[in-house]
């Protein structure tokens, strides 16, 4: 069954845009004079304004969270297995919307976009972008949707780190957050990953010093790595093992540098694929919002005393097998929440899938997904 | 207290060569018509040859295993915690040997060499080398030591697969193997690892396909790179942790691509340090070997069965914090050997350090080598 014919996908979506003509103070200390944002609903706003859910996406993710288009029936959106009519997001329920983040390469305002005071694409112009910067450019999309409350903020790995930081920006402004395969900080580890995908970037000769597009380049070969590298952490070593073993693409040892084993034409094919369409400032921005989430830092560690403000209510999910954010960095997120009274469910889910599994269909994962979203009252 | 005034150390140390004349035949299938290896040796052989251990270097490891060089004192051997006088491989009772492999970038005939048929450096041209080659290759000095029986060979990671090897290839001629933080096949993970390493390389254009002796070039962008990568694998996550954490290098955020965490500046300070003195081939080729190393292969997979030949007796090391090759790889090992009914002593310990806790000294560690190499009998 091809998704134009699923009767449980939202259907042809259209991206719609928004300027925001005041300007925006970041946390870097940049001021953008002005915004645009992409998104994306689906569903409808009901009249008491009740039923809106924001879903936040992680790195490699996009406004574009459900249903397909009418020009490009195969770009399905990213997590169209949990939203739709009669699915864990019901949009028959919920007003859903999807937005592309500040600094993203989806179309809202980042790297790629004409820097007014330059007509030129800002490149390494743009300012570093942080969680809580994207936090407040969705509150102003909010405001202009008419949303005061959100029924719900969610997001996987990154996305939860932003329904997370909704509950400490924005407290009286959602009243559920869904924090999903997510971690309140990144580990010295976490940061070494990324900074060895940042490398493969800027040293790449083609980045011109971020500037690549006025130069007519793309550092392909750098954010090729940076994905092969990030691909590998998103997977489950034994996935890896089932999925690959040691099996060889051709049945025999090549004795060269060409393609041996499958898991190395999956990763080339991954970077390759990634490498056409992803922007590398982009990539260099999110990677570096990653590392900077840290809501406790301005509480000397204290990610209990940063959570007593959140008074949303919280379901945090982890899944065991993911070794990028594993399950100790949900209990963590769990345990400060406690400590605040605040009302959490959390599920340690077994899913073979590693980190990835915030994006699959796992029964077990999607029947607790659909257990709490339809207990929000609306 | 500097190494020269150590009084355990073997002291200052000069590198020996020999040229091997005869042809060597590669499991490629290629075959060197000549080739050279460097060695270290210190302490004595015995009169009975009964005392000779061979010590296998793992990825950038080299001969120089212990001691010092006249003219560079700071050059300390890379195990050189563990072999000296007194110390856990006492060169007061053995004859211990250190050589750099077939491939390497430290003297022996490598990437780095001369092809005799061409003039010029062998490049990329350079066959792609297996563990088996390099224990064919090390047989060759021992002949030319005239060392017929290993007391013992010994080795972490890599080298712990070439004392493995030795019991394989030759079982009559070595009668201890160590195989330590090693495994008997690489997974699926590592080898994506490895993959992630070589692309980097391959796709430096200063890679010159190999041949960038011939540019006056060096692919260091792409050598930088999959040390830092690998380097991560060395390390265990909470290790990381506690040496680096979440320290910001300058104190404060620098919303930019400069170096914010002490992680990074840590990585990148090996990669540069590492892409200065390594060689680009002779890292894609010691990945290669790691990759291709199986010894199962040949016996559908059934390590048991692979291992029959093996005579020697074993110890099998693993540390409880390394996730490159954890200790359940190490126990597969065990257990074949067990249904095999040979004499193996295994010891998981508990070690903070990752992967790289085969360098260290740490005690209990120590203590187990001491140990066992102090029950071999001369």
């Amino acid at each position: 069954m091809s998704e134009t014919e699923n009767s449980n996908s939202v259907g042809a979506v259209t991206p719609q845009r928004v300027q925001f003509k005041a300007p925006i103070q970041l946390k870097s200390g940049a001021v953008l004079p002005e915004f645009e944002l992409v998104f994306e609903t689906y569903g409808e706003l009901n009249a008491a304004r009740s039923n809106a859910v924001l879903v936040c996406h992680a790195l490699a993710g996009s406004h574009h969270v459900a249903g397909w288009y009418a020009g490009d029936p195969d770009n399905i959106g990213w997590w169209d297995n949990l939203v739709g009519p009669g699915k864990p997001l019901d949009t028959n329920r919920f007003f859903v919307v999807g937005v592309n983040n500040l600094g993203g390469c989806y179309g809202s305002t980042g790297p790629v976009t004409l820097n007014p005071a330059s007509g030129k694409p800002w490149g390494a112009d743009f300012p570093v972008i942080t969680v809580e910067d994207w936090v407040a450019a969705q509150a102003r999309l909010a405001d202009h949707l008419g949303i005061d409350v959100w029924a719900a903020v969610l997001g996987g790995s990154l996305g939860g780190m932003q329904a997370l930081e909704w509950t400490l920006q924005y407290p009286e402004r959602i009243r559920h957050a869904l924090v999903i395969a997510s971690t309140p900080k990144l580990t010295a580890q976490n940061i070494a990953f990324n900074e060895v995908a940042r490398q493969a970037i800027l040293t790449d000769p083609e980045f011109h010093a971020g500037h690549y597009y006025e130069h007519r380049a793309v550092p392909r070969r750098g954010l090729r790595l940076a994905r092969m590298v990030g691909h590998i952490t998103y997977l489950s070593d034994n996935q890896m093992d089932e999925k690959f073993g040691r099996r060889l693409r051709d049945g025999k040892r090549q004795f060269s540098y060409e393609v041996d084993f499958e898991v190395e034409s999956y990763l080339r094919y991954q970077g390759d694929k990634f490498a056409r369409y992803f922007d590398a400032n982009t990539y260099l921005l999110i990677t570096k919002a990653l590392d900077y989430f840290d809501p406790a830092l301005e509480y000397g560690g204290d990610l209990k005393a940063a959570l007593a403000r959140a008074q949303a209510n919280f379901l945090v999910a982890s899944f065991d097998t993911d070794w990028r954010f594993p399950p100790q960095r949900s209990r963590e997120l769990v345990h400060a929440l406690l400590c605040n009274r605040r009302n959490v469910t959390y599920a340690e889910i077994a899913c073979t899938a590693g980190h990835d599994s915030f994006l699959l269909d796992d029964a077990h994962y999607h029947a607790l997904m659909r257990a709490y979203l339809g207990n929000i009252k609306l």
